[in-house]
C-alpha cells in the first residue's frame, strides 16, 4: 500500500490531501520557496500526530510541521523532492486548560495566536506574546521559531513564556510534559531544546503557558531623539523610572517615517516636520490606575527632557490616539512593500554595542553600496534592529537586489563583529542555513549535528532545515 | 606517566591534590556522600579546564565539577571508586565584564554568589539569583544546578537569568556561547541543556548574567492567614496588585514558627500569641520611592484585610524590623537542625494544586505514619514547598528515619499526583537519582539518556549522577 492510501486510511480521506490541493501550503507566503509533498496531513489529536510519525517513519518519509504559514525563512515550506509529508496541526486547536490560580494556559499547538491571547484575557490575565502575524501565526510555530515581537523587553520570547510542552518525538512517541511548574528540577531541559529547533528535532503538539495580569493602564508616547545614543541612554533612564512597567520600545529612523509619510500620507505623524534622526514608540503598563500611571510617565518623560535625552515627547491623550501610534509601527512592514522591496535583516546586538553597530554599518554600506538607504528600526530594548536596506536613488530594485548576497554578508559581518546575532527572532530555516557555518564555531555546530542525531537519527523530521550540511 | 603527575605537570605541583589533601571536598556538607579520587585540580582558566578534561579523556577517568560545596544530592561528591579527578574551579572566580548599558554581567563560574551581587550592586544595578547559600555557593555550581531560592517569584530561576555561556565539552572543546542577546534564534538552545544538568554533559565554566535596576524602594510584612487557601487567594491579590513589584512571598506555618519561637526564644516574632495556621513573609520592590512603596503597600494590604483574605499584617516600620522578618525565614533551616533531623522534600506543584496537595498529603501522613509533625515552608508563588516532617513525639528520630523510603514515598507520589515535581531547586545529584524512574515517563528518561549520549558519549562527566541506570 501507498503511503498517501496509508495515510488516508489512517485518518480519512477528508484529511488527505495531494499537492495540487494543498497547493497553496507548499510555498512561503512571500513565494521564495516551493517544494511538493506525498501529502498534506490534518490529524485532529496528539496521537494522530504520533500514529503519522510513525507511519511516515516505516515509508522514510519526512515530516514538515507548518503552523499559520507566516514564517520569513521558509522552516515550514518543504523541499522540491516531493517525498515529504506536510503536517498541519489545524485541527488541534483547543484550549486544554485555564489555571488562574496557577497563572497558566494550556492550548494545542494548532491554536493561533489571537485566540490564545482572547483565552487568556476572557480569564482576566495577559498572555503577552504579540507580533505583526498575530492574526493567523499558530502558537505551535511561534514554538518552533521561539517567536518574539514587541513585548519581548518585558515578558521575554516565546521561550520564557512557556513552562511545560506536549512533544511527538522522531519515532512517534509521545512526551507529556505539559508542566504548569515554576520550578522543576529533575533532568535535562528537554523543554527548552525542543522550542526554537523549527520541527528539526520533534514536533510540538501543545504548551502550557504562563500568564500575567492584565495591567490597569496603558501610556503611549512617541519620542524624538537627538540621536541614537541619546536614545539608548533613555532606554536605560527609562528602565529605572519604570522598571517592569515599560513594556514596550520600538525604535524608528527618521527615514522610516518619511516612508511612512509618502506612502500613507492620509495617517498623521506626530511630529510632521521630522526635524530629529530617531523616534521611538514607547508603552509604559501600569498595574494601579491611569492617574499613577500618567503621573509617573510624565515624571520620567519630564526628567528625560529636562536632561536633553529627549527633544521631545507627544503624549497620547486617549485609546485612540495611543492605537494610532502603534498603528505607525506596525505599517512599516507595509509601507516598505509599497516603495518596493529591500533587503531585511533581522540582527541583534547588545544595547550597548548599538550605536556602534549602526554608524559603522552605515558607513561601510555608503563606501561599498554609495547610495542605497537605510530603513532601521526595531526592538531597541532587546538590541534588535530590522536593519533593512533600499535601493540608492537613480538605481532600480533589480540592480539592488542583484547585491543580495554582498550587501547581506556586510551587514550580518558587521552584527557578529558586534557580538551579535544574525537572526534575532526570525530564526534559521532554509533561507539562513547556510550562514551558520559562518558565524557559529565549529564546535557549536558539531554539538548542534550531535543533538539531531540523538533525537532524529533518521533525519526525518524537517530535513535541510537549520541545520548546515555537516562538513566532511 | 600516572595521570596524577600528568596532572601536576599541567597545572604545577601546587594545583594538584591527592585525596588525603582534599578529603574536606570528598563529602558532602551534610556527610551523606563520601568518595575517592586520583586528584583534586585548581586550574586557572577555561584553557587549563579544557586541558584537563583532555588529559581525562586519555585516562579514562570521570571528571566531577564542585563549586562551593553546598549542593544537597550529592552531586559534586564523587563516588567510592576513586577513579575521578575532582574539578574545583575556584581560580576562575573573575568578573570579566560589566555592561551597564545592556543590563549584563560576565563572571567565571568559579565566583562566589554572593561577590556576584556584590558586583553588580557596585554598577548600580541588581542581580536578583538569591539563596541561604550565597555566602558560600558558587555562580558554576547555580546554574549546574539551575538555582532558585527567594526571588524566583519576579526574577526567576538561574536559567531566567542567564543569556550565555561558556562551557568546556566532554572531549575537552571550549564553546564560547558567551552572548549578551535578549534575542538570537539561530539554532538549538545549548544554553539552557548545559544549565541544570549538574555537570553531566559539559562543565560550565563562565556566563553573562542579565542585570536589573536596584529597586528604589522596598516594603516587608508579616502577614497571618486563617487558612492555606487564604494565602493563596492573597497571592493572586498581591499578584493583581503588585504585578512585578512582588518580590516574595515566602510562606510558614505555624509550627514553623512554633519551632522557631522553642529554638530561638530571644527572637521576637511578630505576632507572638500564634493564633493563626498560616504566615507569610512578604515583600514590595517599589521603582519610584518609598512614600509610593508604603502607599500602595497599606492600599494592597487594607483591601486583603477588609475582604478576609488576611487576618492580620504587621509592617516593618524599618530595614532593621525588615531585616529581622527576613532572618525568620531564614534560621528555619538552623531552627529544623536544633530540633533534630527530619525528612526533606523539596517539591512544588501549581499553586493552584498547593491547598490539595497539603491537605490530603498531611492526612495521608497522619494515617501511616501516626503522630509525625510537619513543618512545612516554602516559595508559594513559585509552588515550592519544603514539605519538612519530623518524629512523631515520643519517638525517636532514629524511628523516625527509620522509615525514610516509604514515608518519602508518600509525599513523593503526591507531590507527583497533584503535577508536581519531586525536586523544585535541589536537583537530583545521587540522592534522587533513582526515583527518577518512578516519576519520569520512559519516553522522558529516553530522550535523557540520548542526549547524555551524545554530548558525553565516553560518559566521563559526573557518572553516576542524575541519569538512573538505563533500563535493559
Amino acid at each position: 500500500m501507498t503511503l498517501f492510501s496509508e495515510l488516508q486510511q489512517l485518518l480519512g480521506a477528508d484529511r488527505v490531501q495531494d499537492s495540487a490541493q494543498a497547493e497553496a501550503l507548499l510555498r512561503d507566503r512571500h513565494g521564495r520557496f516551493v517544494g511538493r509533498v506525498v501529502a498534506a496531513v490534518h490529524p485532529r489529536d496528539t496521537a494522530e500526530v504520533a500514529a503519522v510519525v510513525r507511519l511516515c517513519g516505516r515509508h522514510t518519509a519526512p515530516i514538515v510541521v507548518q503552523g499559520g504559514n507566516t514564517g520569513l525563512m521558509g522552516a515550514a515550506t518543504p523541499d522540491a523532492s516531493g517525498r515529504a509529508v506536510l503536517l498541519l496541526l489545524d485541527r488541534l486547536n483547543r484550549v486544554r486548560q485555564v489555571d488562574t490560580d496557577n497563572d497558566t494556559l494550556t492550548v494545542e499547538a494548532g491554536c493561533i495566536l489571537q485566540h490564545v491571547q482572547e483565552a487568556a484575557r476572557a480569564a482576566s490575565r495577559l498572555f503577552p506574546l504579540s507580533l505583526g502575524a498575530e492574526g493567523s501565526c499558530t502558537l505551535g510555530g511561534n514554538l518552533g521559531t521561539n517567536a518574539g515581537g514587541v513585548a519581548v523587553l518585558r515578558y521575554g520570547n516565546a521561550r520564557e513564556l512557556t513552562l511545560g510542552l506536549e512533544v511527538v518525538t522522531a519515532d512517534g512517541q509521545i512526551w507529556d510534559g505539559l508542566r504548569g511548574l515554576r520550578k522543576d528540577n529533575t533532568g535535562y531541559d528537554l523543554r527548552d531544546l525542543f522550542i526554537g529547533s523549527e520541527g528539526t528535532l520533534g514536533i510540538i503538539t501543545a504548551a502550557t503557558l504562563k500568564l500575567f495580569p492584565l495591567p490597569a493602564a496603558q501610556c503611549t508616547a512617541f519620542l524624538a531623539f537627538a540621536s541614537l545614543a541619546r536614545a539608548v541612554a533613555f532606554l536605560s533612564h527609562a528602565r529605572r523610572g519604570f522598571s517592569a512597567g515599560l513594556t514596550a520600545f520600538e525604535l524608528l529612523s527618521v527615514d522610516c517615517l518619511r516612508l511612512l509619510r509618502e506612502q500613507f500620507p492620509a495617517s498623521p505623524l506626530p511630529f510632521p516636520e521630522l526635524e530629529q534622526p530617531w523616534y521611538a514608540l514607547l508603552e509604559l503598563s501600569d498595574h494601579q490606575d491611569e492617574a499613577h500611571a500618567r503621573a509617573l510617565f510624565e515624571r520620567v518623560l519630564g526628567d528625560a527632557l529636562e536632561n536633553d535625552l529627549l527633544v521631545d515627547a507627544w503624549i497620547a491623550e486617549s485609546l485612540a490616539q495611543s492605537e494610532a501610534l502603534w498603528c505607525l509601527r506596525e505599517t512599516m512592514s507595509d509601507a516598505q512593500k509599497c516603495a518596493g522591496q529591500n533587503m531585511k535583516h533581522d540582527i541583534s546586538v547588545p544595547v550597548s554595542q548599538i550605536v556602534a553597530f549602526v554608524e559603522s554599518t552605515d558607513a561601510l554600506l555608503q563606501q561599498h553600496f554609495p547610495g542605497v538607504r537605510n530603513y532601521t528600526f526595531g526592538h531597541l530594548g532587546d538590541g534588535n534592529l530590522h536593519y533593512n536596506v533600499a535601493h540608492a536613488p537613480g538605481r532600480s530594485v533589480a540592480e539592488h537586489m542583484a547585491n543580495y548576497a554582498a550587501l547581506s554578508q556586510l551587514v550580518h559581518d558587521s552584527a557578529h563583529a558586534h557580538g551579535g546575532s544574525i537572526s534575532a527572532e526570525h530564526g534559521i530555516g532554509q533561507r539562513k542555513r547556510d550562514l551558520l557555518a559562518r558565524y557559529k564555531s565549529p564546535v557549536e555546530l558539531e554539538l548542534m549535528h550531535r543533538i539531531k542525531q540523538a533525537l532524529d537519527p533518521r533525519g526525518l523530521l524537517n530535513p535541510g532545515k537549520v541545520l548546515p550540511e555537516a562538513s566532511a
